[in-house]
């Protein structure tokens, strides 16, 4: 799936507000007339955008495939998009089987700001020193802990990960940052992508990543803003 | 200037309705303290996108020019950018001073239809035959009269153009029409757009295109959705 995720307060199911998962499920249950529960690869949080979302359900329906996604893109709201359906072995998981997930932040790093790209980048008006923050993202793959990205109030757990690549693009106005891992702690990469544009800035030195890697250091990297992040690729081999 | 269309009712000023023309004044006004009253190149309808709207307007203020650019953006809303701002000579005039205008229609040509896209993209799912398309653009490019392509209720005069180019590219699901002229005439791209979907379908031969430019065919060539269309330069020499 892939969705703006502008006007919704993220994936997962809550209380209030409108969340990807809700909107979906309703939209099943509208057209298979059956109770479903649809589970995602990843919860992305409030404003933050989807290429490749991947969700899994068990459903009893037999409608053929290519029929459920019409009425599905017919139905769901224009900002949420099925991109593709298919049949999946029992045990899959949406979330369980992930192998790696891959994630793009765009900066519009400008004086001017943007215009039609606004809604999926993050404005940073100022200069920045790319090719500093490339040798910063460079220190940062790999496996290492990744405890100091994590935002409090996360789950338990280990907060080991395998970075396995971070880099960056320049496109004209526009920074791609691209990260790769076997799997993201929350707000881990809003937290790097925060790190970096300090790099950028000048604001941290390079020599304070290998301590803050080592949970030697007392930085505790900001978090970037929600708008700029996509969840672009989900992979399961 | 650029601006996206979707939420104004055109540039031109109206009694009802939000206009760039009217949020531009409004904002000059505000930040230079003076009345002013701005000219754009061409008065683009509801909902038609901008990337470089060009407008004059006179000012008694000598407020440096990079100030009042940073001032305007500052307080422009999101969706209007001033994109440079340069003095000129007293007998420039925004519109007749133009020498020629370049025109994109971007159709998104695919089953599934568009996510983050879909502000100012025409989605037609349906199959389409480019390599016809691009034949009848080719017909099309010349000094004719555009009489057909003409909306009723348009100002008198002479309706005679020269298309300088008119071309198609595919670009993954996108269909880039791309139109130069000297002039157009209202609601003429996007009557040329509605032909070139006409002939895309099928529903219309290419023999029609000469004797519809002779002024020899009932046919009156549909206009495609505004939404899809955007003014990219303005050219003065």
């Amino acid at each position: 799936m892939a969705y703006d995720g502008t006007d919704f307060v993220g994936w997962q199911r809550q209380k209030n507000g409108r969340t990807v998962q809700e909107v979906l499920e309703r939209t099943f249950r509208k057209i298979l007339q059956e109770d479903v529960h649809v589970t995602g690869a990843g919860r992305t949080d409030s404003g933050v955008h989807a290429k490749g979302q991947v969700a899994h359900l068990a459903i009893r329906s037999s409608m053929p495939i290519p029929v459920l996604q019409q009425a599905l893109n017919a139905i769901l709201p224009p900002d949420i998009l099925v991109r593709s359906i298919r049949v999946v072995p029992a045990g899959f998981h949406a979330r369980y089987s992930v192998k790696s997930k891959w994630y793009r932040y765009q900066i519009w790093n400008s004086p001017l700001r943007p215009l039609f790209e606004r809604p999926w980048v993050f404005h940073f008006p100022k200069r920045l020193n790319v090719a500093r923050m490339k040798r910063a993202a460079k220190l940062l793959q790999g496996r290492h802990d990744f405890r100091p990205f994590r935002s409090t109030g996360s789950v338990n757990g280990s907060t080991s990960r395998s970075l396995k690549s971070l880099t960056l693009q320049k496109k004209g106005p526009l920074i791609w940052i691209d990260a790769k891992a076997d799997g993201f702690l929350y707000h881990m990469v809003r937290r790097i992508v925060g790190l970096l544009l300090e790099v950028g800035k000048g604001s941290v030195p390079l020599q304070e990543i290998p301590s803050l890697l080592k949970g030697k250091s007392a930085l505790v990297p900001p978090t970037a803003p929600a708008r700029g992040l996509c969840l672009m690729e989900v992979h399961y081999a």
